[in-house]
């Protein structure tokens, strides 16, 4: 059905989902000397990316590389591929994917570029795509890193991690999307990977609230690295591994989300920091944010492995119990002095 | 000639240096409960402090505490003192310290708050505060975190590392300088907490560089978690612990500085990516920046211990062997792909 990648021909890659992220996973894969299909479910969108090699609703003024085409036939553009990128909503994953799993060519790597937690199941996004499509483990990678969709289009330089319980696939996806302003980074951690992802969108909402209350760099630097504390604790007793979380998928993907005003989850954040409801604040966002969803799951998740989460906490008090915001600040700092560290 | 702390007394505390970040420690201890007197050099700034409560040469518009003196009168300052903060020039620290060794009273704790190396040396600021004052390292703490001094000013939340080689040291400073607003943790990894102090400032110059070239959040979140990844690298040849470096003296200080428009090294950096020749950069930023001065003897260091620092290397061959900064992003990414880590 399909060849493994050897030696200098070009890697058959397939893309689901035409949104910003999955189009310019797309642009970044063909940018590595990928033949790259999008699959998505707008026609006027794909024909857009097919003939002109844009998508504007997604990436207003960028020009996606000639071997990036697309369609709307999904298993269409599964055939032939050896590597299947996929970036679609969290929570309609799963009913997406299965009745793909026939089409999945056999050989083909998967790889999951989502964030979060499917809801209903607590599964990650990678547990997701493996049952879903009826693959080991081992054909699953994870994409994650400081990659705000829109600067990495406009070809900015920026790392990644590519993690998998395999090294060789993990290998496999890193040569497929290096290139000169892309750089991977390898690691076998899935777990840490994946929980950073989910997790910093809380994070993000704490940072954002702070600065809709005015407060600067220190305080945004402060609960940045207790943030990240607390979820390499949760991280340590689920059996991730600690070097994942001061790393690229951890610190750096929460340093650019927190950073970029860009952010849902910030956004959302800095309303209510400035002292709206809940629902102004979503009002104002143009709809909820993943951290809002997860704050009060990733909360639970903690409860019952025994983990404190102060930060996490806090948020759930904000966002879903009617804690006034300026409360927040003394709320994360109110804890007797004690010594660094998980 | 001192009482030790204990109970409720209000602890005696001098700070020796009245600039932007001697003043604000005085305000923070004094918000703590401490009585505080100021020693500066300058007797228009000490009558200011003592008198009126400001320090409108450093800190525009910041009312400090009542409980804030000042005195140009250094063994004055010092009597009676039982914890003795230090905020001077780095370079010039010995020789200030030196002729007041007598006058520092028995049992008393010195604090550095000083980042950096002596250069003709190569020791850290509590060591050259040690020796000058002829202390044994018990007696001695540095105090470290995301801490603008600015914002600390305006009793914005931040947290902060106390960290000495004694846990009891390390402790009543912390409870010294405790408040609703500065939250200190203690640490025992001195060597670690002021190599995170020294080496960030080199980090933020390649930030700066990289938004001066109009680079986004996710080059700048990419830099800082490599960079970290190679301070901690250097950190753990010279015996540091690898805990300190996700922490608040490392992450946390370098987030805030390399974010903060403020910060000497970022904007030089941002003028040097904006073309301008180190000695254009220079000019613009108003003085030269620590990062330009330590770049070199950090690689020196991480050479002569076999550890390699490629973000520290394209700073100095930007800074000091005229790379041309378009090249900077390329020689960062360059390197072919490996694991993550360490």
């Amino acid at each position: 059905m399909t060849e493994q990648a050897t030696g200098e021909h070009a890697v058959r890659a397939t893309v689901l989902g035409s949104g910003a992220w999955g189009t310019t996973f797309a642009a970044v894969l063909a940018d590595a000397g990928c033949d790259v299909t999008v699959w998505g479910r707008s026609a006027a969108t794909c024909e857009q990316i097919a003939r002109e090699h844009r998508n504007e609703a997604y990436l207003p003024g960028i020009r996606l590389p000639d071997a990036v085409t697309a369609t709307t036939d999904a298993r269409a553009a599964l055939a032939g591929a050896e590597l299947v990128a996929i970036a679609i909503p969290s929570q309609s994953a799963r009913a997406t994917l299965e009745p793909l799993r026939d089409a999945f060519p056999a050989g083909a790597v998967a790889v999951s570029l989502m964030k979060g937690v499917e809801l209903a199941t607590d599964r990650r996004m990678s547990q997701v795509v493996a049952e879903a499509l009826g693959l080991p483990d081992e054909r699953v990678a994870v994409v994650s890193g400081p990659n705000l969709a829109r600067e990495i289009a406009q070809r900015q330089p920026t790392a990644t991690v590519v993690a998998s319980s395999s090294d060789a696939t993990a290998r496999l996806v890193a040569q497929a999307c290096a290139s000169s302003y892309f750089r991977p980074y390898t690691n076998d951690d899935v777990v840490g990977v994946e929980l950073c992802g989910a997790v910093k969108n809380v994070i993000a909402l704490a940072v954002g609230i702070s600065q809709g209350r005015g407060l600067g760099f220190n305080t945004m630097a402060t609960v940045i690295t207790r943030g990240l504390v607390e979820i390499t604790r949760l991280g340590l007793a689920l059996g991730a591994d600690a070097d994942t979380f001061p790393g690229l998928a951890g610190m750096g993907d929460l340093m650019a989300t927190c950073a970029s005003p860009d952010s849902r989850n910030h956004t959302l954040g800095v309303h209510l920091g400035q002292g709206m409801t809940l629902a102004e604040a979503i009002e104002a966002t143009g709809g909820t944010a993943e951290g809002v969803k997860s704050s009060r799951s990733v909360l639970e998740l903690a409860t019952s492995v025994g983990v404190e989460m102060p930060i996490t906490s806090a948020v759930v008090q904000v966002v879903h119990e009617g804690l006034p915001v300026d409360r927040l600040a003394s709320l994360l700092l109110a804890r007797p002095h004690k010594a660094e560290g998980v």
